[in-house]
């Protein structure tokens, strides 16, 4: 899908599967194998805050804590006290996330952290949102604290969701990074998944009420989503709510097109997210939803690359037949 | 060669070549392609630094600044000061390097330089050891200041020596991280130059003679090599003397076995440095002289992978076939 080049030849080379699918959930087009099996990893959050719309516990969020749940946030200052806020709301505290701690990707906070002294928090951790959301969840349906065990309440509740909305029965679950259960699917699977957001309206069913609220608010909240210099960030800012776009680690990407009424979903085989970020790069410009001639797709697509020195040193371009 | 597992499930998978060549610089055992032709990166420098020994320039050079020579190091205060000095003992300072500044990877470094508003400069550049010892071959060759241009005598040595050490014309050249050409080859060119520094001697020729005092010297200060926690370090304390080996960037990997008269190059094909970490390691197992039970080798391959909770999440395992 994607090659790496240094001067006149190719260094490194990411192969990978994508699809794009229909209002129908059907592939319409595919590259690699659709009947892969992958982890979304992160980039299936918002199926996972699915349940917590469609139940009704988070009725009065905000768009902005919608954004959040649907996260990988880079643990700037703004993240942080957002999901501070939202716990402190309920009554609790970062006590109560079972994320655990890592040093944030924001640079600002990473270095007041440094120089303050301060440990890294929860609240840092670039799932807190979405764990936060998981609290929220837990507390409407009553389980005990220990909410990212697999057959507690609130995962059984997103499998069950996870299943409906890929139209696949998951073969099972990783732990991920932050400790919660991800199903497995295909990538055919996640695609149909994301045409499901992408077609669903205000008009619709409480799913389809659930799905536009949390593809509504990460284009209106990009910042919340990732943070600066981040590709969902950059990319969602610069297609101006044609569509809604998460990353999930090991180079999975998915993207829903609400007015193609089309889902995209796609994973490099070798776990490279520049692979990933160009891969995406390459389905969004080609739906018409993404300049490929603006900064940010050019910083991961096209564009030059360059050293400690600003010297060019190569580029990243498409394979040949990708994506056609 | 090397697959990422999650939970009870491969979530990623590594490709990539690799060559054992002997004493006669025969490749004697390969995966992938052998005649792949790569760029080596930074698994090279011992190559880069053979001109400096073989012209006279650095003969009084310690053993330290010549493991500095070979490093991409952390630029942790031990390694910022020992070429600083170096660069001082020639009447030199920072502002000769080509290199360009990076933030350090040693984190008390990079701590130090954010809490107290300091920059990081050239000094703190993984390569600037490599740089300080172009710089002393410079001073020796009477060329200009821009010994990093690709038709500057340093450079033009640095090809000559790399053609002849890999038995191959260099069908070219990219411009590296640290702005010094980097030319290409195969991988068995790479393991075959690999296994001359392996074979050469004390009482050999003055190539042999440079060879042994760099591959002696990387054995000899793995900490300058490259620092805390990294794999040339952590492996080649495990090893106690028995290898020298070296990362490139983009997934190259290469090992010098003096007592077995060994090189080894390899390259994963999408430059993911976890698996040119777990590929190296299992051939350094086979060849008898790495532990695979060692806590440097486990944590890089076969070891449990565990998040920010510290819970077991998968583990890295070697693809069927390899190393065989």
């Amino acid at each position: 899908m994607v090659e790496i080049w240094r001067g006149e030849r190719l260094e490194s080379l990411h192969h990978g599967h994508a699809v794009i699918c229909d209002a129908s959930g059907a592939v319409v087009e595919s590259w690699g194998n659709p009947g892969a099996v992958i982890y979304p990893r992160s980039s299936c959050k918002m199926i996972q805050a699915l349940p917590l719309l469609e139940s009704g516990a988070g009725a009065g969020l905000s768009t902005e804590r919608l954004a959040l749940a649907c996260a990988s946030h880079q643990g700037g200052r703004g993240h942080v006290e957002a999901v501070e806020r939202w716990l402190a709301d309920m009554g609790l505290g970062e006590a109560s996330l079972r994320c655990g701690a890592h040093e944030p990707a924001d640079r600002e906070e990473r270095n007041r952290l440094i120089c303050t002294g301060d440990s890294a928090c929860q609240l840092h951790n670039n799932c807190s949102g979405k764990h936060a959301g998981f609290v929220m969840l837990n507390r409407h349906l009553g389980g005990d604290a220990e909410y990212v065990a697999p057959d507690h309440p609130v995962q059984r509740a997103v499998r069950a969701t996870f299943e409906e909305v890929t139209g696949e029965d998951s073969p099972g679950y990783g732990i991920d990074g932050c400790s919660a259960p991800n199903f497995a699917c295909t990538v055919a699977g996640l695609g149909r998944a994301m045409a499901a957001f992408a077609c669903a309206t205000e008009g619709g069913d409480r799913r389809q009420q659930a799905m536009v609220r949390l593809r509504d608010a990460m284009m209106l909240h990009p910042e919340m989503v990732a943070g600066e210099g981040r590709a969902c960030t950059e990319l969602m800012r610069a297609m101006r709510g044609a569509a809604a776009i998460k990353t999930g680690a090991d180079a999975v990407f998915v993207a829903i097109l609400p007015r193609q009424k089309l889902g995209i979903a796609l994973k490099i085989a070798d776990g490279g997210t520049r692979g990933a970020e160009a891969a995406i790069v390459a389905l969004l410009a080609r739906a018409g939803v993404l300049d490929a001639g603006h900064p940010a797709a050019l910083k991961r697509l096209g564009g030059p690359q360059t050293n400690w020195r600003g010297k060019v040193t190569g580029e990243t371009r498409l394979a040949a037949g990708f994506p056609g």
